[in-house]
């Protein structure tokens, strides 16, 4: 593919870190190639606010080929990447091959059941757009189920939430949730009161928000209490059916169960064929290249990067940024004769909202939490939203909750009018399905 | 259900019709339930600039919750009705039954395919927020394909698109589709040129927008074809394939059809067991009751009024609007013991938009056209779109489209990358699957 001469590089996946990295190489006269299986950007770390009903998915989204439309060196393919022969450097995708000079890795996560993929069914996660249309639809039909329901046992398992997962997400989707219920709702129906509805959240752990410090998992716990979520922890799940979730010897009847315990590697670094971590990761070198093939780069979440702590590095959007600079700087160095930089991250801090007025962060050794951190959350996410256009749009959507205590996106899509899993249609987002559909 | 002997008045459809309806029932003391199956009030005049990426769908509907939370009379159910029984007054839902004292049946139109139900697959209509995301990823994924294709003839089939009706629907849809592929998507293509599209509207009759005066007939063909769309009369369509449309002994390949050509009457009114129409629409007497069944009404696109002027008056929101008045004002009469007045409408005049400063408009003997009855139609729409929240938003995205000539959703979702029709998933608005999906 390589044209006139020019180095081809191939980026997989035009996420926070795969994105960077194309924008990184803009000024190159190198050919670059974005192939990603959305024709989308997107916005993750708002993607709960979409399924909780607040935003809608374009405000979080924006067309791959638009940001990137005034960089000449730069095609945008729309496909799905099959498998990686790094042997005769060249992807192959649904709809054709191509071959690089160059390779970066940008494949990102998907939800992990721990192998019990039967729970994908039930408890969905929450990793792209679909998946949080499927939420919303789950949630606010659970609600509309629950108001012509006769039965109170039935009302009280279609009135209870589980969130498994004491993590970023989470935490989110579970202090979002039970502000639905309370504030958004509570005027809307006429024979349940949505403030009697159960919001509980599971962790396995000894406490929620384990990446933060202490006292600020302790603060997140009151703040979410006192948005009334139940946070159950050093609890582990043993099952997930159609009727609601197994604590060991405790079962708590539940129509909607959301996953936000687990993730693992995209299925396509298997095909690397290096050593993966036990989440699929791949275990890359300082300078983010795989052993063996210093023209082939991992990053972002698809990446088990340990050099610099000891720990492997957190999936977030810093780390996944950071190295997309890293990686298109060394591919640079390579191609002008120069060596390749070892990785380092600089991590500014960490934040997680619980919902209205509710945030915990840090910063250097400094730690906020309450309004003052959610102030920062919602000033720094309004800065990282790509675009103009979208930043106008959410910050109206922000301010008008705000006041008026309603969510601008209260849609149930789908044509389906039964709470619970769909009895077919929707396909979980598994290791296989993300591999084969088209 | 009659409770403390207040009589209970049951709406089908919350549409138009139907939601004018309750709002004018606010101040009674009867008792009023609105059935709907889908969540949301739908403002079905901007519904192909969802379709067409310009509005997110969450900007053009609103929870029917939401807009009566503060009509304490009222209640709302999501549920699909499957029958009427007018002799005992109850009506039967998937999940449940209700009995009446009055009935206003305004469920709507839903595409016709003049018996060629095969063509559904292919020429999807434009109904509701499932169609119009189902338009928009087929069209934006059809861009994607033939940005990918390397041969020619499959290139220029992926980037013909076919629009069959040429009502207003058609003419929108054609207009802004057009200015999609001219203005929007110029320059995100690297081996497509997107102003190579053909954008063709094909019309049986002997000229599109039969229900304007003929000269604005004329000037909406001149402002298509200004916009580079092929506009085609006295030209029938006799097959729809996965390859294109046949019209008579000519074959135009193509990827992608729209069908605004056809509609009728919800098979609900069927369950009636009185006179419909041609298109299943049901013949309603001087004060919109049916025969025999002065405490059942009828209005909107699902009935056939001729009193006034001896043609059927059309589906549109207005005439729709004023019927749910004049149904909620004969059921008051009849329960204060007056006679029901004859429903008399008042006829403001119509308007169609065709694209970027292009519109025609009549009202009363004036006629209108270009960026005059553009303003005129932007300004109407605002107006009426419910919510200021919505207005404000809408506002935003127009005035932001116009001087960036971007559109604010482009957007693929439902995890498919293949152009035309899906192979299986997607269920299109006929009569079997609207009566019985789940």
């Amino acid at each position: 593919m390589a044209e006139n001469n020019k180095p081809h590089i191939v980026i997989i996946g035009g996420g926070f870190g795969g994105l960077k990295a194309a924008k990184s190489l803009k000024q190159t006269s190198a050919k670059v190639t974005l192939v990603d299986r959305t024709n989308h950007h997107l916005f993750q770390p708002l993607l709960y606010q979409v399924a909780m009903a607040g935003l809608s998915p374009a405000e979080i989204a924006s067309p791959l080929r638009s940001i990137l439309r005034r960089q000449k060196n730069t095609t945008v393919v729309l496909d799905e990447v099959l498998n990686i022969d790094v042997k005769n450097r060249s992807i192959t995708m649904s709809n054709g091959t191509l071959t690089y000079d160059y390779l970066i890795v940008s494949t990102g996560v998907q939800n992990s059941y721990f192998g019990n993929n039967h729970w994908a069914k039930y408890a969905i996660g929450l990793k792209d757009l679909d998946d949080a249309i499927e939420i919303r639809r789950r949630v606010l039909v659970a609600f509309e189920e629950a108001e012509r329901e006769q039965t109170p046992e039935r009302e009280k398992q279609l009135l209870t939430f589980v969130v498994i997962g004491g993590g970023p997400t989470g935490v989110e989707l579970a202090g979002t949730l039970s502000e639905l219920a309370r504030y958004v709702l509570k005027r809307d129906f006429r024979s349940i009161n949505p403030k009697s509805t159960r919001v509980i959240l599971v962790e396995r752990g000894e406490r929620i928000l384990t990446s933060f410090p202490k006292t600020l998992s302790i603060k997140a716990t009151e703040q979410l209490r006192h948005l009334g979520v139940e946070v159950l922890t050093e609890v582990g799940v043993t099952d997930i059916t159609a009727e609601g979730v197994e604590l060991g010897d405790k079962f708590i009847p539940a129509a909607t169960v959301l996953w936000g315990a687990g993730v693992q590697s995209n299925a396509i670094t298997k095909t690397l064929g290096v050593d993966l971590d036990r989440s699929g990761r791949v275990i890359v070198e300082k300078d983010l290249t795989i052993a063996g093939y210093p023209e082939v780069y991992v990053i972002g979440d698809a990446a088990c990067y340990t050099h610099q702590t000891g720990q492997p590095l957190p999936g977030v959007a810093p780390v996944a940024m950071q190295q997309g600079v890293m990686a298109a700087q060394n591919i640079l160095n390579t191609i002008e004769g120069k060596p390749r930089e070892k990785f380092h991250y600089v991590d500014k801090g960490s934040m997680a909202t619980i919902g209205r007025s509710a945030a915990v962060a840090y910063a250097e050794s400094l730690e906020f939490s309450g309004f003052l951190a959610w102030v920062m959350w919602l000033t720094v996410h309004i800065i990282f939203l790509i675009g103009f256009h979208n930043r106008a749009i959410v910050f109206f959507q922000w301010v008008w909750s705000y006041f008026t205590y309603k969510r601008g996106a209260r849609l149930i899509t789908g044509h389906r009018l039964h709470a619970g899993a769909p009895e077919k249609d929707f396909e979980p987002t598994t290791e296989s399905t993300k591999l084969t559909n088209k």
